[in-house]
């Protein structure tokens, strides 16, 4: 029987199915000497955000550690430089990706919409022309999506973006085709992707390889008045090119979800001031804590750790070369 | 060659392809002299809003008039108790479907996943748990819509609710079949397709029979966290009955782009105090006007303007025992 560390919130009934093949071990239970003594016989980890407990010395003690599931979506708070190189890491991929994407398509209305500006502007009882105020909205059929990123959330919100009427542009690592979608790779398919688009939407897990993606040069190449969605992770953004963005074209929209860290911790207000822009929409990171209350995001990673304590293939193993 | 009166605020040349086959007036060129001497060879108006220069006893000399085109895809502004029974009129519907139909969804997007309520509360620096933020936005997938119209609008909504993974049902006065959408009519309908939908979009004209369909009784009937998104006329919605709802239900949204009037015109802040309540999302009338710019209205009204001075028949005429 393997022993699993649990350091996720998770209930603890919604784990009874592991019961005949693992022995749980809960985080949350354990004095820091009960941890000590655990330490060598644990062989998995189950945590959402890395719990501080679990510090570089007594990962070195976690000698048996074979494996990490994350029960978030991305895991760019694993230290994978402190994982020995054969601890393979799962994410929770395809957990939220409904929810998410749902989400992502109501910051991206609500910018070519401009339900959050204008619904401010009635409250305070400014009074424009609705010929005025209709030009300034956003038509979204026969324009073009644009999404960066093709798991379970990108393939979510293109799907919604066809029945909108929009053309379809997804940038990914793997080549693909089909699906009446426009497939993007490399560096010159994403700058194709954001000079050509009017939404862009990002859903791509924080790697070496997209922290800071969209950077000023590539806001620059952006249309006028186009809208950047985030659900993804704030870092792939770069936070003082989009302000100066947002600060210099007033048409420009950047909906967030997602803030960027300080400390290891999601902070808001972040560190520039955003909040008092009309072209800068931000929610507090609920996307995908919408789906947690399903119970979709456990089952996902209780199928993963049933395989594991099984002896099966596990799913949406992780590449360490991408965050290390 | 038939006379036409334009009081709508079309662009001179947008009415060009008009040229061969009637001669157009332009209320906007006339000196009240003019207009009086004009009145009895007018065989058609083409109106937005209806001018306050037509009233009673001007509609009385216009003896030849025949036909009254909307620019706008309600018709509810036009005084059909003061026009000849024989006067054909026609609303602009379909004009603006793609347009409207993208902004309810908007509107709904907006009160299912929280965008303006937490939005504020980032801005307040409200700190409140992600889990339990993520409790209250609303999963659509799996749940239902409910559209009261299937005009041009409706349908829009409808197919944008399949790709969302919604059951779709709709109220129509014409029994129709297909297109996986359940469709419902008369008033016992009505209230199965309020009792048992999540969202429920407006898209119906106001009419004799739609204005309050929405009264204390149908909102008590509606799903406690339902969010009734209103793309249509204030009207169809009684004012203190969804004031008072609003109040009680904190987890039931009313989301509008259209205002109750007072002396014939639109406006907001409402008598009532919504723009204080958390569960209430309006903006400025701006779904049907972020049309007009693609032009796409005033094609639909030059093509109905064209058969008439054709002699062809025209479309969209209304019923004008809806009206009075």
């Amino acid at each position: 029987m393997k022993n699993i560390l649990v350091a996720s919130p998770a209930p603890r009934d919604a784990l009874d199915p592991l019961a005949g093949s693992a022995n749980l071990l809960w985080l949350a239970d354990m004095s820091p000497e009960e941890l000590e003594a655990a330490l060598p016989s644990v062989d998995c980890l189950f945590v959402n955000f890395w719990p501080k407990e679990l510090d570089g010395a007594r990962l070195a003690k976690m000698t048996r550690l074979s494996f990490v599931q994350s029960g978030l979506a991305g895991v760019n708070h694993i230290p994978f430089g402190e994982l020995s190189p054969d601890v393979t890491v799962s994410s929770n991929a395809g957990g939220y990706s409904d929810e998410v994407g749902e989400f992502a398509w109501g910051l991206l209305l609500a910018g070519a919409k401009r339900i959050v500006r204008f619904g401010a502007e009635v409250s305070e009882n400014q009074l424009r022309s609705p010929l005025e105020l209709g030009r300034e909205v956003v038509v979204l059929r026969g324009r073009t999506l644009g999404v960066m990123g093709y798991g379970g959330i990108g393939r979510v919100v293109a799907r919604i973006g066809a029945a909108f009427g929009m053309k379809v542009k997804v940038y990914s690592r793997r080549r693909e085709t089909g699906g009446g979608v426009e497939f993007f790779d490399g560096a010159s398919g994403l700058d194709q992707l954001l000079r050509t688009s009017d939404a862009v939407v990002l859903a791509v897990p924080l790697t070496n390889s997209t922290r800071k993606a969209i950077g000023r040069e590539q806001l620059v190449s952006m249309r006028r008045g186009a809208i950047l969605v985030n659900v993804a992770r704030a870092e792939v953004v770069d936070q003082q090119a989009v302000y100066e963005h947002l600060v210099q074209y007033k048409d420009f929209v950047y909906a967030t979800d997602v803030w960027w860290t300080k400390d290891g911790r999601e902070c808001y207000p972040p560190e520039l001031p955003f909040l008092g822009l009309r072209n800068f929409i931000g929610t507090p990171h609920v996307a995908g804590p919408s789906a947690v209350a399903s119970g979709g995001p456990l089952r996902n990673s209780l199928d993963n750790l049933t395989r594991y304590a099984k002896g099966e293939l596990v799913r949406n193993v992780v590449d360490r070369s991408d965050y290390l």
